[in-house]
């Protein structure tokens, strides 16, 4: 089949390069060689095309993930479509369907009709629920539903999905030699490592990379290599376990692209500000410049109910040191499924991490935007300031909930405004 | 006079040495010298002692500020006694009241009367409006008055001060010949720019700063060197406007410690990501390692409504990079002024960075919070997650308005949660 990966390593300008090309600013020949070399993936399932694509990669804007999806104490499908509509209003570029609770299918099917960007999934979720449904344990699902839930899923439509196929038998055992505070965060993790355990044997996903390999050809699906070893605690970072489980994901990064399968490697967690870029240096060395997609990553443990600050900050290190890809987290980490309010505070903290970074790494267009913004502070045009913010709609509604007496300016300084104040002096004096 | 500095420098170990060595786990002796050189202060107005005292420096955990005070178009005293509240029930380290509306003197004085912990102040932000109302205009104010404020305030036991010292008419003339896109930002430069270009004459800051020096040394007010050319966007960060004053201002922290007075650096503002380490590199080595307070610095221009976020980015980086003091920025920067509201999530915000770069640079204690956090998780302890977020209260908001279905998760995950999944399997079994 003709993925993307095949296309432009046979030289084919599709028209999704093409579209991701005009978005980047760059040639379509920078995002073709980045394709072909694995450095850039464009998410983009052939069975159900979204409205708007985007590339992720190397040279590339910094885009940025909301997970929704239900949980089995909150399995409300309109919640999950005003979640998604939150997502997208906030400027979100992909969403994941997390759901683990109510009808899967139908919720997954939803979000794939409704979204107008590409959808990610985690398929091991409805694998590992339906085998405790159906035969009463995850560790009774039989491999097969797996490798079946992963396909119906891409049937559907999904664009890429996280899978855990690092987590082998070697990873577990340095997990446990090396010992943690936190053990496993990683759902998907959690589910495999106890069917591994309980069978003694190793991860279906990994032995049977291959067939994984053809599914993902047959629809184009961006495979996510997820990290189900990921450090769920300050302390617990870039140790052996992780790091084992990395090895491995290189390795399988290395198959895929011999099988024309665009992939995605994914990354922690929970990691102290002074190893961030050593992970992304790491992650690129070992996986050969594989875009990273990270989860946060979060600076410290101690911030829930504003999680999503805490991982703005390590979103932002590390997407200025290489990390292509960030996976929002909302103030609901740590407590709660989130709400639709959860998620649009978690993308806007994502991208303004994102754009942040973007600024830091050059990317072509990024700084123009905050000279854009610096301009109309500077003319004190309110209009272009709202018009320009990140979130228009919460500058909009700060502003005229404190009003200024003088329009110019704002009730901060009023009169007393430093731009209008100085404007005159530097401009008709000399000093 | 006996400043901390000067008792420090005669090996004298005072009662606020002793206070800061033991909320720092650090010995008394470590804060002696850091005072002696410089690299600490201990803001502790003489006049009026507060109940919390902190140090502020080289080794020490970041500490917090947060900017209060009315403004001509909302001069409240109600609503800033609840803003001094929000700030400390927060976690603010200082507090500064920047008011420029209503009865200035009273509304200080009862900041100061209601204020646990060390409280800065603007003199100059007086003086103008005081200017303004009674001869009619900036440029009229006498310079007599100028330092008649800085007394007073002093007098009633300010803690702080920032006096822009450092704007000199070579920076001005720099600046100029520069060309910014958002010339000055900081109300205090305007003021005193202004003046200065009215009657073509020095800055009486820099001019008189011997007499600033006695003034200080009486009460033990430490000088914060402000830096009223501060660029207020990225594309004007680090120029050479900037760097000019920083030069001088370096040379004034010299003169101040000749005079034994405490003395600490302002710093910016807008900074994009790769350039913050270097804003704090040269800070350092201009100044010879006096404390570094920055403003923020925002990472982005575009995120109004969301500077909190912007400033968390940018404070982390240069907090673990050496800044030593972080003013806060709050959600209604650029916007209005801010509400108790704000206030709390700036503080909030602020502090979750200053952490996380405590626990990058080893502060002694940092990491021990977040591992306490991670021991509460594993155990699914939830008490004990509440009460160790960085603000209890949201935490246990949040996790209330969607309680779990089983106690011991939350309703992310219910009963898939990985920790209590994974628990029994790595215990009991080899793998």
């Amino acid at each position: 089949m003709n993925t993307q990966m095949k296309q432009a390593r046979a030289g084919h300008l599709t028209p999704e390069i093409e579209k991701v090309a005009e978005q980047e600013r760059l040639s379509p020949q920078t995002i073709m060689e980045g394709i072909s070399r694995g450095t850039i993936v464009i998410p983009h399932n052939r069975a159900l095309p979204k409205s708007r694509i985007c590339g992720i990669g190397c040279g590339l804007r910094t885009k940025v993930n909301a997970n929704i999806g239900t949980s089995k104490d909150r399995p409300d499908l309109g919640q999950e479509m005003e979640k998604l509509h939150a997502a997208l209003e906030a400027g979100a570029d992909t969403v994941m369907d997390l759901s683990t609770g109510g009808d899967i299918n139908l919720i997954r099917r939803e979000i794939l009709h409704h979204s107008s960007v590409p959808v990610g999934t985690v398929p091991i979720y409805q694998a590992a629920i339906e085998s405790i449904e159906e035969f009463g344990a995850v560790v009774k699902m039989p491999e097969e539903k797996l490798f079946r839930v992963i396909e119906e899923q891409a049937a559907d439509g999904v664009d890429f999905v996280t899978i855990h196929a690092g987590l082998t038998m070697d990873a577990v055992q340095r997990l446990k030699k090396q010992g943690r505070l936190m053990d496993i965060v990683s759902r998907g993790g959690a589910f495999l490592v106890s069917w591994m355990i309980h069978h003694q044997r190793e991860n279906p996903l990994y032995e049977h990379f291959d067939r994984l390999l053809d599914l993902a050809r047959r629809f184009d699906l961006v495979l996510s290599l997820g990290d189900g070893l990921r450090p769920g605690a300050l302390a617990d970072a870039t140790d052996r376990a992780q790091i084992q489980e990395l090895l491995t994901l290189g390795e399988l990064a290395e198959r895929a692209w011999q099988a024309d399968v665009q992939v995605m490697i994914e990354g922690p967690g929970h990691v102290p500000m002074d190893q961030i870029e050593a992970n992304i240096v790491l992650q690129k060395r070992l996986c050969k410049n594989a875009p990273f997609y990270v989860l946060g990553p979060l600076v410290t443990d101690i911030a829930s109910g504003y999680d999503h600050i805490s991982s703005a900050i390590g979103a932002a290190i590390a997407a200025r040191a290489g990390a292509d890809f960030i996976c929002y987290v909302t103030p609901s980490e740590h407590l709660r499924l989130p709400t639709p309010e959860d998620v649009r505070d978690g993308v806007i903290a994502a991208r303004i991490a994102a754009h942040a970074a973007d600024i830091a790494k050059k990317i072509p267009g990024a700084l123009e935007w905050d000279n854009k913004m610096s301009q109309a502070r500077k003319s004190q045009d309110w209009q272009a300031q709202i018009q320009l913010a990140i979130y228009p709609k919460t500058a909009q509604r700060l502003r005229q909930a404190s009003p200024p007496k003088e329009t110019a300016t704002c009730s901060m300084c009023g009169e007393f405004c430093a731009i209008g104040m100085v404007k005159d002096f530097l401009k008709s004096s000399q000093p």
